[in-house]
């Protein structure tokens, strides 16, 4: 994959997803050492910056592919997101999610019209149930991550970002299964290629960071962390891209990631979910790297339950 | 007063404030049956739109008395817009504070650099240890609202959301002590004469709307809402101004002012404080007069205590 990559995708996607506005905090800026840039993709559609990723897949579908509709398991965001493209271009989805997900993302997904198939909430019964959707209905699986069309999807929002905070030092992002991380890396150092990309990923789940500094993707993770969008293993192509591109991916404690929340929702004055906030705790706990530096991070997304905030 | 001073109060404070974004969501619009255009004045300067007017009257002070510093008494949120006009003009600024006030607009108030007063928490007391300041100090009283600088500032943030949303067939904002709302009558109806514009208060806190029904400003409230921002009564020039160019003014419940801001944070996924979720609950609660026209919304604020949400 290339940056080309990433500047076809957003023309492809131009219209169907929102450019996000870019805010910044006199108030965060002083706490934080830095001048930072905040990406706002939790005020994007679906709430997240997984709009982009799945309306460019669905975009690329040919006529006679899209009319039998798409599938997909997700448990947050990528359901709602590819219900949401589904929509706009006038075809069926059918979303496998774990009982237990959210009632405000099971909202999300059944508004947009799609077809919510609940199943047990484990990976090899979810992979099982969309196997069964797929071959019954002829459905086009698309993944939430590791795809080259959902990583050059999510790489438009960091294009943007460049575009609006130009004479980025760093880009850093939440890091999961990495559709956003890869895709942002080959935009910023696309745009400009002394930009500094980091991850951001939580302690309790550091399968990025560890399979960045031994050069083996790590699969063997049971996730501890609040921050549920990024409990997923980094995808195979996300690895290599990641691997190859990004500076370093640092990881941040439990306690860091809800002082970045509130600092988030008191002080910029959005609703982010705990994985958005993993990138600002990140400043937070490593000031050293990001000192008096100019820094865009990408608010990934703002689906909270409210009744069951961490404060 | 009329449309030319918000004009001026425009050029005034350019540079100083934020132009802040408009956010539309097309699953609130589903859900209020109108299309919604929301002005985030939580996410201008210091969280709320109070920024505008205390930077226009700070700037009309001459040097002389500019140098003195300028001084109010303030629960909420005009006393940190004050701070922070202060800051910028490089003059000290006295706030007297109710020892009650929320710790958030405490901290953002000493955060601009401002003196904190303490006082009892009851209204005579405010305006003695007011008055004692500005004997001994010089400084310049800003009134939170009951003022033609204040008035003129705050028009300025519907004077930029009908550049941003042309068209609008109804403005709505919360109304407190005015101030808002007078601004924001003089700017919509010169910019488009026809556009109708509505106040929207809680019904536990009703002044503005029996006032206007009466032609005779009531002052003896007992407010009793959990929109903290809209507890005052409504200033005399604004009183004036609301009763000759304001169409109605809505009345919401508690529990309507609860949903709305659920919504709004949820779905517009910002940070709203209860009184900006009042003219929401407008239109949740009087659907028939919005429904299906283009309404314009100033979400006033988003300074709220997390340890202290409602839901």
């Amino acid at each position: 994959m290339e940056f080309n990559h990433i500047k076809m995708a957003a023309e492809r996607i131009q219209g169907l997803v929102h450019v996000t506005p870019v805010l910044t905090s006199q108030l965060i800026d002083q706490s934080l050492g830095c001048e930072c840039f905040f990406k706002c993709e939790n005020l994007q559609k679906v709430g997240a910056f997984k709009a982009r990723g799945a309306c460019n897949a669905v975009s690329l579908l040919n006529a006679q592919d899209a009319a039998l509709g798409v599938a997909t398991h997700s448990s947050g965001n990528h359901g709602a997101a590819l219900a949401f493209a589904a929509k706009l271009r006038g075809i069926p989805a059918y979303v496998v999610m774990p009982s237990n997900a959210p009632q405000v993302k099971k909202d999300a997904v059944a508004a947009y019209g799609a077809t919510i198939i609940e199943c047990e909430p484990n990976l090899p019964a979810r992979e099982h149930e969309l196997a069964r959707v797929v071959q019954s209905t002829g459905a086009h699986f698309v993944p939430p991550y590791d795809d080259e069309r959902i990583i050059a999807g999510q790489g438009t929002a960091a294009l943007e970002l460049m575009t609006q905070a130009p004479d980025l030092d760093i880009v850093i992002v939440p890091v999961g299964g990495g559709g956003l991380l890869a895709g942002t890396v080959l935009a910023a150092k696309g745009i400009r290629a002394d930009t500094l990309v980091y991850g951001a990923e939580p302690a309790g789940a550091d399968d990025a960071a560890r399979g960045f500094r031994s050069g083996q993707r790590v699969v063997d993770v049971e996730p501890k962390t609040i921050a549920d969008g990024l409990r997923t293993t980094l995808g195979q192509v996300n690895f290599i891209i990641i691997k190859n591109h990004v500076d370093d991916i640092l990881t941040v404690s439990e306690s860091g990631i809800l002082e970045a929340m509130k600092l988030l929702w008191t002080r910029l004055k959005v609703v982010v979910e705990p994985s958005s906030a993993v990138a600002v705790a990140a400043i937070l706990e490593h000031k050293e790297t990001f000192s008096g530096k100019k820094v865009g991070i990408v608010l990934s997304g703002g689906n909270v339950e409210l009744s069951q905030l961490p404060f």
